[in-house]
């Protein structure tokens, strides 16, 4: 049994060695640097890599299982995978707190103005009329509720907030007050006070919100992207801000990353730019180890393995 | 039956004349403006003035109970009140929702390092490799285990924190997965990534905290004070900031306010200042009003209160 990692996986590795002395296990620090003979026999492969294509797939003749060390997994090839038989999962939910904690720092940034007492403080202006809104009683739209958005609705109803949710078929989830369908969306935006964007980029969602959309939304919207940059145009955005058809945007992710320095967003005054760092955190390694052992452990009994299994058809 | 309002409640003023039309409602914008005959005869007092001291009270023989329209009521004469047999109601638990979404502001710009992110943007930065903690495991420390810090508790243990409490006896309290008590705070705070000051201002928590407590801190520790400024003196916290002996604070209070344009706090980099308005919320008088309005009820029916009656004695 060959398992590869095309990236090193620091103090994982030992972990991993020690759980599984019987596996052999090979360690990469990028894709180019795997020896054609490795790939020609591996059995399961950890990566989060473009390079992982539909050539690449080809020249792995003996591969049974990709373990994704991300969320989103838009970048394979899903035809190769599904003809050969070949088992996805995802590190999914590895990256739930962190968005979640990005989220809230977000909107209460926004709603406590910390930004505009910042300037103040800088002035040395004690301004102690300021009256800043409750996000208790907003209406939050999450546009997806998977387990991402899941787990940022139950921080939402916890600080008093209505949660909506919509996806492809309208039915329930978990922490949603309301769920909708996608379809039904410039019906409902209105309706909401912010709104989040938490789908993964799919033939489906791949610059799903036109114009239409952001001008169907509330003027008072705080439009929020943590999801995938490719859900909307960047021009569209651009224009909808521009024209205050939304009052705020806070965007982690872009529709061309990394964003260059010429982008008309950094013209506006009402969007704050992160550069898709709402994913990052120091110990994502080990909480996307913790799903891959689980999983080892089936595959290694009965081939199959069972936690965070991708649906290729579906692409997540 | 006289009740006399020190400041204007705008639309709840025709809300309690509508609920009592026998009652006398007296409405001022400030106490300078109160007739002394009406001061002679009131029964019921909303306030949250400063002027209302000993000398206030002697000139108002018939005042029963004050409705205090803010949490902390520490500059009332207590030794009066008690006396006179007096009682007192405040607005705890109004402010519970407001203080804990500052709270989480302040905790999450800080942990999310959202002001870094934005002096990048401003540069047309995009640092992608930006890697923040999680708060999640992170032990937080709260001075004060009342109704506010019990809701902040309860949003902390949502988000994955380890919360513990200090209070006078070390009692348990909701939310909290520890307490102890304020007298062995010294050998406790090491083990706290981040301290939050609610306590309220008693003749036993005035500058409580010298430089030994901020010395027996973690110097990792983000300190946030939104209780009182006097629990400690303002060159305490401006040394042990400066030495670094704490990493960094947010203060939404301060020992003596309105913050002067020339405080050393000012001029550290360690530091974040808001302007006492964590408790400002544009529906503090409807909060309020629905407490006074289930408390008059009472106070009509059999001349008692009972929603947040302050223990005269105690001070809270």
């Amino acid at each position: 049994m060959i398992v590869v990692s095309l990236m090193r996986l620091d103090d994982q590795e030992s972990r991993l060695k020690e759980a599984y002395p019987d596996v052999s296990f090979h360690f990469y620090k990028h894709p180019s640097e795997l020896p054609h003979d490795i790939q020609k026999e591996m059995d399961v492969l950890i990566t989060y890599h473009a390079e992982v294509n539909q050539a690449f797939i080809e020249n792995a003749p003996n591969l049974k299982w990709i373990a994704w060390y991300a969320t989103g997994v838009n970048t394979l090839p899903f035809e190769t995978l599904n003809e050969r038989g070949i088992t996805l999962t995802n590190a999914g939910g590895v990256h739930a707190q962190q968005l979640t904690e990005f989220l809230f720092a977000y909107i209460l940034d926004d709603y406590k103005e910390l930004k505009e007492a910042y300037s103040e403080q800088q002035d040395r202006i004690y301004n102690h009329k300021r009256v800043t809104p409750s996000v208790s009683g907003q209406r939050i739209l999450f546009l997806g509720t998977g387990k991402i958005p899941q787990r940022a609705a139950q921080v939402a109803k916890v600080l008093g907030m209505e949660t909506i949710g919509l996806n492809t078929t309208g039915h329930e989830a978990d922490y949603f007050d309301q769920t909708d369908s996608l379809a039904r969306r410039q019906e409902i935006y209105a309706s909401a006070d912010i709104i989040v964007n938490l789908l993964p980029e799919t033939e489906e969602t791949y610059h799903l919100l036109k114009r239409e959309d952001f001008q169907a939304m509330n003027q008072h919207t705080l439009f929020i992207n943590i999801g995938r940059g490719t859900i909307t145009e960047e021009a569209v955005l651009v224009d909808s801000l521009k024209e205050h058809e939304i009052r705020k945007a806070y965007l982690d992710v872009f529709d061309k990353e990394p964003l260059e320095a010429t982008s008309k967003l950094y013209d506006l005054d009402n969007v704050y730019i992160t550069a898709h760092i709402s994913g990052n955190r120091d110990d994502n390694k080990k909480q996307a180890t913790d799903i891959f052992l689980n999983n080892l452990e089936n595959f290694l009994n009965n081939g199959e393995v069972n936690e965070n299994v991708v649906d290729v058809n579906k692409g997540y």
